[in-house]
């Protein structure tokens, strides 16, 4: 079936609403770039004060046109944008792009504008993109639609850029000639009234144009909507992602430059590493990786050889390669007997190679050939600073010609004129890389990408808890019996306790040493509190404690119910399993150093708690603490299978509950024996 | 008295020693180069087989130069070398630049030879730059000397570059027509034979024409007498250094590359921090943070206010802010009253300001003026995409002409037109950004500088350490009592501890519980033989356990002579303060988590130990340990002066004792009752 996102990709007719024959303002810009550009459809011009602009006929309503519109290109002014609409679905146009702002990203009345108008096209089978955006491109030689503000002539790849922001939008093209970035699509979203990353994730993984998928986002509209795609094994191509709104002051920014909610970094990194989605740090690193993905075969391993003429530029490279974790190749006896043959006798035929400033073309091309013949080298990165002997464009050129299923990243650092040359006569045209850092970042991208995560033991929601119901209390914490309960149905080991009055605690029998805690509906932070305190070895100190408990929190006006007692373990380690529901994402898992000074040891990982056995080692191993209790100076391993089916059981808890925003095992506590007991279960949260 | 680099940077009369009449070879394009920037000076050329090369007179010999050579730039074939050398000091030519390779760099004749020729300099007063090197820039317009390959035109500027290696030097110089870097003097120093970075540290504090002094490094010939400079408060001018071989495979490249041997990154990263050194990350940071120094006010403080005409490039330059220290300014009320009279009422008044893609020149330039006038604004970062409506030369040069000591830096994207329009109309030509994450770590940059290091309480060498004599054990450990001796002598806390025989501990009287460790001279990863055990109850259990010590460790064969015991303390926290010496910095200090897992935890930070009262805050306050030690979650700070007073006192040990190589307290520890013990003492290691 033809998604509509043909339509606006591979429109045959296009209009554009509010077309001006005033140059400078929007309507006429946009008109002059789908024209310089060379559209091959019919474009229709709709503007009831002229006849024709830039040559194309004008329309004085969208009705009059006598012919079908398969995309429409709205621009006028914000209180004719509903007729608009309207209009363009009685015309049956489906594929409809909003440029007007004004809407959601200016306050209340835009926002009420915007869900009226998205009213409209949910109540046909028309699409929205937009409001508040750039326009479209495609670069297809048989397409050659720019429809955006930019009259650049974009070179066609086969990158697809959809952007959130107009602006980045509008840089990337602006930087066009100078950066070399091609395209296959591009969009601009805008305020993603409608159409947002998800729809166009699922038509570019299937658009065979595309190779590589990209976006500028600053918010996830639907976060667990766009992993189910990778969950299930649907997104085979390359996807790379520049988040704007990292920090709080820039997730601040761009909320109210969005107005949608954003989820912590923290979430979005742990989502994009967990589904193998590539995080750009920058515009440079996302197209380059864009290019790296174009241009290159994807190494096998992460064993990389250097060539150079120039030692500095070279280290800077090598420099890059641990923390893209790539390793710096052992180069073969035999490589290093015939790079011996050309190789200057002060050069170095060691790894990284070194030709020395007076290395000229033949001998590049020679270095680079045995290079990738080594077997114990996956990718070459050859680095050149053009010297006034030796001309950058052969030595480039005769590389490109390699033919190999190794990659080899070229970086080059010529004079200025060097960079027109090559783009009027290369054969080849391919992406060269302009700082010695750059290839490292990519190279560790396309093997981010190449190392497909398996599927094997993933969670999914379980049907069957519908059998165990929590008590339905909005908005409270769960009190201890519940939260016992819960846990024992998820298999969580929770050390066995008992909950006391005083006149209890008096009258019982009690194994010491023991642990006595504070209960009460509003006691959460125990420890904050002094509501904890350890090892208590007789009765009568055991209830000499209590009461000076009873006796702070009445100071305080807290009031204290009851008393928890457990068994006092000694602890070597203290470790966390936590859970929590991200707005955007959805169910999320935590793992790693516990205790109280959780916040200031800042050793913990997260995933989506649709984990896989996988994800699960994945975690463990990417913390301090999991390095640490699995053996480490001669020390036995605890049994690191409780502490993976701890992470599972509760991952299932969370996925299956809706209704629980929030639980923590913390300490999850290694004892001295190597037992593992979850010692404090902060109470799941609110119910939504 | 002038220095003998006035020669080098402001000669009088040059002479090539080797000039080529053959274009692309080097003796003829550094000529080239001299020419085409127009020197100022006498030029003479020597070349016997040549009457005149490029316009400029050959003589056939060094002696048959009729008047007197400041500066001699030597490129003949490497066995001319050592002769050319000598007549140049005949001559009585006092700054010499040898721009030969073969050198150390190629091997060990190389280095022989290197050796020989730095003695016949040592043997004058003459000074060597090189070998291996690519010549020397003064942009000044009175000098206008570029002797270097590159024959480009640099613009002049107030910043002093310094590269060891060539090729980085190429590449800045081959980039200037792009990149806009400005230059007042740079050098070349290849292989460091006798000239290095402390001898242009010196000369390019004094010097009047230098306002920021830039390095690239592979090493540090003399780090303990780079940081002197600092130490002696000497250096007042900003210092920027970018240093190649920064990871294990780096530093292997790098010390190849130069022959030099690295300290550790830890070590290089530790003191550049302490000294108010800044770092740059890369070429981009390192002239973005000299454009920064040379063009700009330095701020008062740390909170930027942001404007645009473009929500996404602003998110991203919001979101580099928090990692660079910077804070999003707060606006005061009346700026918000000033704004909205200029800004478009769907852009924004707060920070960032967002003037939509329609705001023009007179706008930004206004909205610019009031952001400054606001006090709780520090500096400014105006980012600007070029959209088709708006022109980007009249906005960026109406914000160049407000006039204000608060910086205000401005991000441009336009098209690729607007650079040379910059570059041939602009009044102020002052430096703008081209990515929207560039100025924040260049402000980040301009307040390290500004935060001028106290010298109070600076660890001095005390020369009254001569009474404490070690004993001369070179490349020895020493044993347990020479240990607490020391550790006495320097008010070390230390645990009161004993040694004995076995038999021994038969016989004495002990206050149990104790740990029990093993002592024999092979012995030094104690935990990992298991020759500690703790918390020992009686007797007996003693005599059991240190029975079965001996057995484990002769069955291992490791010599176990006594054993060590110390009372047994229950432990909160586990500290490590330890010292060490750096073949290049000298002296160094650590301090941060302690323990067995120490090295897992990666929780230490590290300074040379000539520390300030300011350094060992510093030192404690970086450090998650240090954090949660001084009390949080409502806990009490623990005797944080007695950690202090450890810090400073082992480091005045390692200061005073040049013959101790290492020595750590591990773990200092924290008891339960907030009491401080060291209670191993990692033996100092080899004499010298």
């Amino acid at each position: 079936m033809e998604s509509v996102f043909d339509q606006y990709f591979y429109p045959d007719s296009i209009c554009i609403v509010g077309a001006s024959s005033k140059p400078k303002s929007l309507g006429y810009e946009l008109t002059k770039s789908v024209k310089q550009y060379g559209y091959t459809g019919d474009l229709a011009l709709v503007n009831p004060k002229a006849d024709e602009i830039l040559g194309f006929k004008c329309y004085p309503t969208i009705s009059s046109i006598d012919y079908r519109i398969d995309l429409a290109i709205v621009m006028v002014p914000k209180q004719f944008v509903e007729e608009t609409i309207k209009e363009l679905i009685a015309k049956k146009t489906q594929a409809i792009i909003l440029i007007t702002a004004g809407f959601k990203e200016t306050g209340e009345a835009g926002a009420e504008a915007e869900k009226r108008i998205l009213q409209i096209i949910r109540d046909s089978n028309a699409r929205l993109v937009g409001p508040n955006c750039m326009g479209i491109i495609n670069a297809l030689p048989s397409v050659k639609m720019n429809a955006t503000f930019v009259a650049e002539e974009p070179k066609t790849g086969s990158m697809a850029f959809c952007s959130q922001s107009g602006a980045i939008g509008a840089a990337v093209l602006n930087s066009l000639r100078e950066t070399d970035i091609r395209f296959g699509q591009f969009i601009s979203v805008g305020n993603k009234a409608d159409v947002n990353e998800n729809d166009l994730l699922e038509y570019w993984q299937d658009c065979k144009d595309v190779s590589v998928i990209t976006y500028y986002l600053e918010s996830f509209v639907d976060g667990e909507k766009f992993i189910k795609y990778f969950i299930d094994d649907r997104i085979t191509k390359p996807v790379i992602v520049l988040k704007g709104g990292r920090t709080s002051s820039g997730i601040k920014a761009a909320s109210s430059h969005t107005g949608a909610l954003g989820s912590s970094d923290k979430v979005v990194d742990a989502i994009l590493t967990q589904f193998g989605i590539i995080r750009a740090d920058d515009l440079n690193d996302m197209f380059n990786t864009a290019k790296g993905f174009e241009d290159f075969p994807t190494p096998k391993g992460n064993r990389v050889a250097v060539v150079t003429n120039a030692g500095g530029p070279a280290i800077l490279t090598v420099d890059t390669l641990e923390k893209n974790n790539l390793a710096l190749a052992e180069l073969s006896p035999e490589t290093k007997v015939k790079l011996k043959e050309i190789v200057h006798p002060e050069g170095s035929v060691n790894n990284p190679v070194d030709l020395l400033p007076g290395g000229i073309a033949e001998q590049f091309k020679a270095v680079n050939e045995i290079l990738v013949q080594d077997e114990n080298v996956d990718a070459v990165i050859s680095v050149f600073v053009e010297p006034i002997m030796v001309k950058a464009l052969p030595v480039i050129e005769g590389i490109n010609d390699i033919k190999s299923e190794k990659p080899i990243f070229q970086v080059v650092m010529p004079l200025p004129e060097f960079w027109q040359e090559y783009r009027a006569e290369s054969k080849t045209k391919r992406s060269l890389f302009r700082r010695p850092e750059d290839p490292a970042v990519v190279i560790n991208n396309l093997l981010k990408f190449q190392n497909k995560k398996s599927n094997t033991g993933r969670i999914k929601s379980d049907e069957s808890v519908n059998d165990f119901k929590l008590n339905e209390k909005p908005g409270k914490f769960l009190n201890p019996n519940e939260v016992a309960e819960l846990c024992n149905h998820y298999k969580l080991p929770i050390v066995k306790d008992e909950i006391h009055s005083i006149q209890e605690l008096n009258k019982r029998e009690i194994h010491f040493p023991v642990v006595l805690k504070a209960v009460g509906e509003k006691i959460i932070h125990k420890t904050d509190l002094k509501g904890v305190v350890l090892n208590i070895k007789t009765k009568s100190d055991l209830i000499k404690t209590a009461e000076k408990m009873i006796w702070d929190f009445s100071s305080k006006n807290i009031q204290l119910d009851k008393f928890l007692i457990q068994p006092y373990l000694k602890t070597k380690f203290e470790l966390l399993v936590g859970a929590f529901r991200d707005p955007s994402f959805g169910p999320m898992i935590m793992f790693g150093s516990g205790g109280k000074y959780v916040e200031y040891l800042d050793d913990t990982v997260m995933r989506s708690a649709y984990l896989t056995e996988n994800d699960i080692d994945e975690m463990i191993n990417s913390t301090k603490v999991g390095k640490i209790i699995q053996g480490v100076r001669g020390e036995e391993s605890i049994d690191i299978k409780v502490v993976k089916s701890a992470i599972k059981n509760l991952a299932q808890m969370i996925v299956n509950h809706k209704e629980i925003t929030e639980v923590d095992l913390n300490p999850l506590l290694v004892t001295s024996e190597n037992k593992i007991f979850a010692v404090d279960v902060f109470p799941p949260g609110p119910k939504i």
